[in-house]
């Protein structure tokens, strides 16, 4: 939503609406009971206000119950709030894992992920942003990327990031006593502000950018012809005049490690080195490695952890390093998905072992739709949901998404309350204490799910989510009722399509008639009120910064491609 | 296929191709261990002598353990074989229930079947025929419908049905010592032959037509615009000059009962009385209560049982008798849905009450997929697979199949062999002890799928199946591929698409290259097998007669009805 359709909003309204929409939002403001009830009141969007106006006795009331059996809970734990385990899977939709028979129709099996389900909850209404970056930052700051300049997602060197003032939830629970790591796909930037030893993380291996460098374009993808028209033999140069226009991605930074708020260092490779597949099949192995080591050595500390594991697979593009078929399937995705399914099998026998399992919340998810280019051959293709990757359609932003939490979620659950992978920030910021480090000063999208989690269906604290392509406000979700705005404009909401989603999972019968009639004019004040905010709390742009600044052992082709960005970025400045 | 068809295939062969494939046939069928074995083999559809040739020996000794397995449970089950109670449920496709994840996604739950699906095992890849009559017409016979003229579908007054001569399972499991009973839903026909009581049930109670006139095309969805066109008061009848074009549901024969080869009797329905939504609701009920009562009976006598009960919800056209709603869906099938899923619950319930929960094979499926011209208000549309009712696309013939033999079949599994609802036929057959009184004198498509029941997964014994809309062969399954044949002949399966069903559920992406360079002559030859074993088994006519002969209480105007119907089928020859 851009400044030219702000405008042609408060056109719309007109002088008399708006006053009466601000003193509106104003009176629900200053009227919350629970807004009333705390001294420092986080920042919401309007929409949360309307909700919790009508239900905000009664979150009350939760609330301290809740606040009863956390303490409970950290009484029993030796005063510690629970370790956290978050494992987020790249490009992996709903009904890809956690489901025998979903598991049938596809012909593969993730019997890990299905142990996981009937140990824990499924959040059987849980939104993403509709790729891996806006999806990440959502989880790490609560918060719609499009206000913080990072819905959109860079691939090679770009020279922007998460702004070094985010606060993000490792900065939260670090600050709330918790030890944090992060292992494995980070993909928030390739300036040094926006990497997670200096977002909160005590220690951080990952790799600068994601898996267009890692496994796509590289000259084993270019001689499989995954990707054309790059690499050393595999397309007609005679006539090729700008050799940046062609990234090496073996110039590009690849894995780095470091520990928190101080440079970090690439590791297994040297300069003039060639990345190959084999070498991101050894990065994968190698974070699976290190996410179990990091595992045992926090469960051996006084504190509590949050360990953050991002794997790279399923992502793969040649089937170099895939020595056999295993599954009926055997698209590239599925069998690197099956060995996924084994290593989270693997860290769950790992923390039955250390004897944390009943003290750690372990929450496993997707981040995002399929990335419908490499259907079928992937393996995998939209099924339950229409659209993939990229779209605001269920099939781009409705993901798989489990917690467990023995003895306080109830197991084999299944929630249908919207979520947001924004509530995750906030819900997991309430349970490990550090709801004080929620920054006040800006707007917090994610919302306090804990009772969600904790007293199951029903008991969610949001009935809507705004779906954002990168910076263009697609659709919104009200109880099952999705509005798709015609165009990526609001003046058009008259003509919009109206989906019920549970009668129309896969959203072809707009029932205009049906729920349009009643509902239109409430959509489009809701994206009124939501754009309105904007004016108090306006979206800003990403962190700034030099690619690879903060890389201790750069290699010389680095500083190459450095060199070749920088100029091209200022190009249009001469 | 057609005759021309088969000419065209003939001529494409050539004399010496033809002669190849005969010989090659005879000799699958001279040299068949399994079937040399059988003193009396059944007559099968080629495809199926070919997988007999590679694995009839391990199918042999397969087929010994589970007799012994069979003799044991006799013995302790008082010399019986099992009861069978079979339901199968209209126009409910894959994932519309024994699934908690796919009822979330719909919004709402079906607990009774999901609970039989943890007692139980998933069918995954039970394949029906794409509409009512048929699928009912291959589990009754184990034969494609396409052999027997009941291919086809009728909605009002018709003068044809299954054939006296067609062998059904009642017959077969009735010479076996079964009693055996049929409740609810039929659609074999209108003429007297047809009748379930005089195809092999001791007694029966059922509507002679289906919900075409039950509840869509009578007053109430006439007057609720469902149906259009029909009623009295709800079109302008002024240029209306042929009275008979308009079907008068209450003049149709309505629900009828009646013991073994002896005439039925109408009931609930008085000459002059308007059929109504509200009297299909009491229908429902009542076969409902005469599926719990006959359940009580059959299980107190000596002999096992066959109960047959074919409920007609969830299929509904007004809504006039949903009191409320009661799910987040809403949709007039989906609160029907909830209720039928009651009733098995209720059924279940009752078993266990009775005590022969252990001792019966509880089947639970659906016809066929979605009738999607009643999506999206219906809250069922396509959803895991593409296509609905009489589509051959997965949506229209795959359905959620579940079997229930405690103690005999895992529970909680789930198979992902090839099973056709004709494999019902064979199956039941034998576990009933009934083999022998199946028919040798004519094609049966259906196999014994006994030891993918006992056995589970990979011990089914078909990996193909042939897809007939009505009389058009459109498409082959073998293994996870499937050919779609354009247009429906088989001269062009040069061009056909092929579709890997795991990698792509929703048939939305044809990888001939992939699969087309080496299958395509494969299911080319498929299918020239298929059609030329027509040449010694010809498809032949359904049974034909007189509507209503053999109703005692005919009403007047069902008489006059059959006297239009006759006048018009006579037109053609005057």
């Amino acid at each position: 939503m851009n400044d030219p359709d702000t405008q042609k909003i408060r056109q719309q309204m007109g002088a008399t609406m708006k006053r009466l929409l601000t003193l509106t939002a104003a009176s629900a403001l200053t009227l919350s009971a629970t807004a009333q009830a705390q001294e420092d009141p986080i920042v919401r969007d309007a929409e949360y206000y309307i909700l919790e106006k009508q239900h905000g006795e009664r979150w009350t009331a939760e609330d301290q119950e809740i606040d009863a059996v956390m303490a409970d809970f950290r009484e029993q734990n030796g005063g510690n709030p629970p370790n956290i385990l978050y494992v987020l899977l790249d490009d992996v939709g709903f009904g890809d894992m956690g489901n025998p028979t979903m598991n049938a129709v596809r012909g593969y099996k993730t019997p890990a992920v299905n142990e996981l389900a009937t140990e824990g909850m499924r959040l059987a209404r849980m939104y993403t942003e509709p790729s891996c970056t806006p999806t990440r930052v959502a989880f790490m700051t609560g918060r719609h990327p499009i206000r913080n300049g990072m819905g959109n997602t860079a691939v090679d060197i770009s020279g922007f990031g998460l702004a070094d003032k985010e606060v993000t939830l490792a900065e939260v629970l670090s600050d709330a006593g918790y030890n944090t790591v992060h292992i494995g796909k980070w993909h928030l930037g390739d300036i040094r502000e926006a990497w997670p030893n200096f977002q909160g993380f005590d220690y951080a291996a990952f790799p600068i950018h994601q898996q267009g460098q890692l496994t796509l374009y590289h000259d084993d993808g270019a001689n499989e012809e995954i990707t054309i028209g790059i690499g050393e033999n595999n397309y007609d140069s005679r006539h090729t005049k700008d050799n940046w226009f062609r990234s090496d991605a073996s110039a590009m930074a690849t894995g780095v490690e470091g520990v928190r708020d101080t440079n970090v260092r690439e590791v297994h490779m040297e300069p003039g080195e060639r990345w190959t597949e084999q070498k991101y099949h050894e990065m994968n192995l190698r974070y699976q490695d290190q996410a179990m080591e990091q595992l045992r050595e926090l469960a051996a500390k006084d504190e509590p952890f949050f360990l953050n594991y991002w794997p790279l697979y399923p992502i793969v593009g040649p089937r170099t390093t895939t020595a056999e078929y295993t599954t009926p399937n055997g698209g590239t995705y599925v069998e690197k998905m099956k060995l996924v399914d084994q290593w989270i099998g693997d860290l769950m026998a790992e923390m039955d072992t250390l004897g944390i399992a009943d003290d750690t919340i372990v929450i496993v998810m997707g981040d995002n739709g399929h990335a419908t280019k490499f259907s079928p051959e992937s393996g995998f293709t939209p099924m339950l949901y229409r659209g993939g990757k990229g779209a605001t359609l269920e099939g781009g932003v409705r993901v798989d998404a489990f917690v467990r939490w023995p003895g306080m979620i109830e197991a084999n659950s299944i929630v249908n309350d919207i979520t947001h992978v924004s509530d995750l920030f906030t819900t997991l910021a309430r349970i490990g204490g550090g709801t004080g480090g929620i920054p006040r000063d800006r707007v917090i999208d994610g919302v306090d799910q804990t009772s969600l989690l904790l007293n199951g269906d029903t008991h969610g604290r949001r009935d809507y989510v705004f779906l954002y392509a990168i910076n263009a406000l697609e659709a919104v979700v009200k109880e099952q009722y999705k509005l798709a705005i015609p165009g990526g404009s609001i003046d058009n909401a008259i003509l919009a399509d109206f989906y019920d989603l549970y009668r129309d999972p896969q959203e072809k019968y707009p029932v205009s008639t049906e729920i349009g009639a009643w509902g239109g004019a409430k959509f489009v004040r809701m994206i009124q009120r939501h754009v309105q905010r904007k004016e108090q709390y306006p979206d800003e742009g990403p962190g700034l910064g030099r690619p690879y600044e903060g890389i201790e052992n750069l290699r010389p082709e680095s500083e190459a491609a450095v060199a070749e960005f920088l100029f091209m970025v200022q190009t249009p400045e001469k």
